[in-house]
């Protein structure tokens, strides 16, 4: 597998656009993806149960066995909680995108992001989307004109793109997401599109996803709140011309596997790092428990703790924290068997070794704090499974960012 | 019911007293409570599975048929996962309060709170227990000492007290408490004691205790992490005089409860009032479920939500935070019923109903909450439950106080 400058145009055979019909003032906030072949398709949907109309729409596609050809996305609005008008302006989205790409509307999927409880303007978002359609193109450009229009208060535009080689085809990943942000403050939607133009079963693909959202997309917390629009679709459309994927102990799903993994990892921390207001990306790794879902469940409560992540913006090695969050995580343990470190760019600090605190020198511990990656390791010696998570830290700017956006 | 001016010795037989002994570079740091006569004794103690030493003590005295004659506290260090030394320094603190105040061990309850995994200088706890136990004394100024030096970053001392009239006998029930803080900064950890001089059996002390933490400690949040010193302690020497309570189904358990819930629902709401950096205090209502638990789950699920909290400090009615965090609560309910709205000392704002967004005046929304209390009510239809949860805003003070305390 090797890493490739690209994004969601970089599969054969897939087009994107992205453009500002005037849903926001000034920012883009359409963008399409388009396939010239049909894709099969397979998605992981938000747990809340407020589910946005668009939410809605695209489990139901998925779901369904008809071939995808397009995905549609706003910002701008989330299209959530708005009453009955959500599934309308949803389905005249999908209708208009449909008609547009000459296919029908069971064949879009859609997904919004923004301000919750606010309608989308949906006759400026039908008036632009033929021109929209127009800029339909396979060029590198296009795929992040796509990625910047599904931005909200995202630093900076995510996208990865990864190839390898199965039966001596090269086979193309790419993806965009957005992570926290707002136009209005709004939720910290999460979404990511993954396109690859490899030939893979419906069923393997949803596998492939499903089991990959839960190590990256499901680990990272920026502030603990589930959006009511959270949705990570991957289509793939074939173009590639390998032999299709359709059994899961084959060598080639386990190859695609691990690289579509690689992607979906790479930007979950892209979104983990680039949380509202946060400076640094932290690396939560719990290893020694007897099952991943219990080492997955204390790395998570690490990861969300406001207290964590305040002493870890303050650079202060506060330890106690740390095993306080694993404390209310969930899982029993024994205190008297772990051992916990500190490590960054600028070195490693050990804090406790089973069970019992060890003297560290508290600037040395500050300077690994002060980087802008930190991974925080913890072993609890009791089994042989792992798993890590990720997030950010809580500054100022976080509080600035969602508390006083009118002010 | 009553409300007096008092606190932990307004209850007859109850001494106090808390003064500086070396825990802390200069504020008080030990408080003692003593009973003249045995005291049945009632706990609620932390889930954290990490139980700090004072915590597994005070769980297996109340768990025993023994009476109990003091509780022994000190701020500071919260003689929590420190290893070995952590009992054996929350043993020698009973020994020398058991030593002082004439009476077994086994009859001394006892809690820290302060820094997380740094050990108490026990040498000076012991030094200093003597002068503290010769100061103890049933003034209305020894309760408030007590209350004071068991504040980490408090900004003030939490007492309450309430008198009720039984078969012609005055009760008095009094109180004291601390919230969020740091010495240094450590867990929001709450503590909470209480003593009445009334005559009831140590089940249904436990039975009232239990229910009523339930409802008010339990259904704040700060910061959304569970200390590992959590402890509400309530203590009956029956020297009103009173015929004994013994049977749940009287009239005089009745009376005593709805004092006694008072008292815990006034001292919750305090913490939640002072919790780190917090200017505003915010009663989250849910009312229309079919059970208690489920209103309880969406109360605490809005109170808990970071960005619900960020927006209340910027005075933005971001109504839309509020219902995704209703959504990701763990319980089903009809969006299309749910009404919502706002109140304060300034007004009072609706902003949904039954499940429409209604058009309202930003201004005057902003105004409601800028006061320092809110109510946030929302109203399911489905059913005859409901319940309250309190909380605070998050603020850029949240930020300094618990992420910069070294800077």
């Amino acid at each position: 597998m090797k890493i490739i400058t690209g994004g969601i145009t970089s599969p054969k055979g897939f087009l994107a656009a992205g453009a500002h019909v005037g849903l926001r003032r000034k920012r883009k906030d359409l963008a399409i993806v388009y396939s010239h072949s049909p894709c099969v398709a397979a998605g992981v949907f938000t747990a809340n149960i407020l589910k946005a109309a668009p939410v809605v729409w695209s489990q139901k596609v998925v779901k369904s066995e008809e071939h995808v050809k397009g995905i549609i996305i706003n910002s701008g609005q989330a299209n959530s909680c708005t009453g009955p008008s959500g599934a309308e302006h949803c389905d005249r989205m999908v209708a208009a995108a449909a008609k547009g790409l000459g296919c029908p509307p069971a064949q879009i999927l859609a997904a919004s992001t923004g301000m919750i409880g606010v309608p989308i303007p949906i006759e400026k978002a039908e008036a632009g989307m033929p021109a929209v359609i127009e800029q339909l193109s396979a060029a590198r450009e296009s795929g992040t004109l796509a990625a910047e229009a599904i931005m909200t208060t995202d630093s900076f535009a995510k996208e990865f793109a990864v190839q390898l080689e199965l039966g001596g085809k090269v086979i193309t990943i790419g993806a965009m997401a957005k992570g926290s942000g707002m136009v209005h403050p709004n939720m910290a939607t999460m979404l990511s599109f993954i396109t690859t133009d490899a030939a893979i079963s419906k069923e393997l693909l949803q596998v492939a996803l499903g089991e990959s959202t839960g190590l990256t997309y499901n680990m990272i917390s920026v502030d603990g709140d589930t959006s009511t629009n959270d949705m990570v679709i991957a289509l793939a459309n074939g173009a590639a011309g390998n032999e299709p994927i359709e059994e899961i102990q084959c060598e080639d799903f386990h190859k695609f596997f691990t690289a579509f993994h690689a992607v979906n990892e790479h930007l979950a921390k892209q979104i983990a790092r680039d949380g509202e207001g946060a400076t640094k990306l932290v690396e939560v790794s719990i290893c020694g428990t007897q099952t991943a879902e219990e080492a997955q469940k204390l790395a998570k409560s690490v990861v969300s703790s406001s207290l964590v992540k305040t002493a870890l913006f303050g650079q202060d090695a506060n330890w106690g924290r740390i095993l306080a969050a694993l404390g209310r995580g969930g899982v029993w343990f024994d205190p008297g068997r772990l051992s916990m470190h500190f490590a960054s760019k600028a070195g490693e600090v050990a804090l406790v070794h089973c069970g019992t605190p060890l003297p560290f020198d508290t600037a040395k511990a500050s300077a690994v704090l002060g980087e802008n990656e930190i991974q925080i390791s913890i072993d609890l010696n009791a089994g042989p499974s792992s798993a890590r998570a990720w997030g950010c830290d809580l500054t100022y700017d976080y509080v600035r960012i969602t508390g006083t956006y009118r002010v």
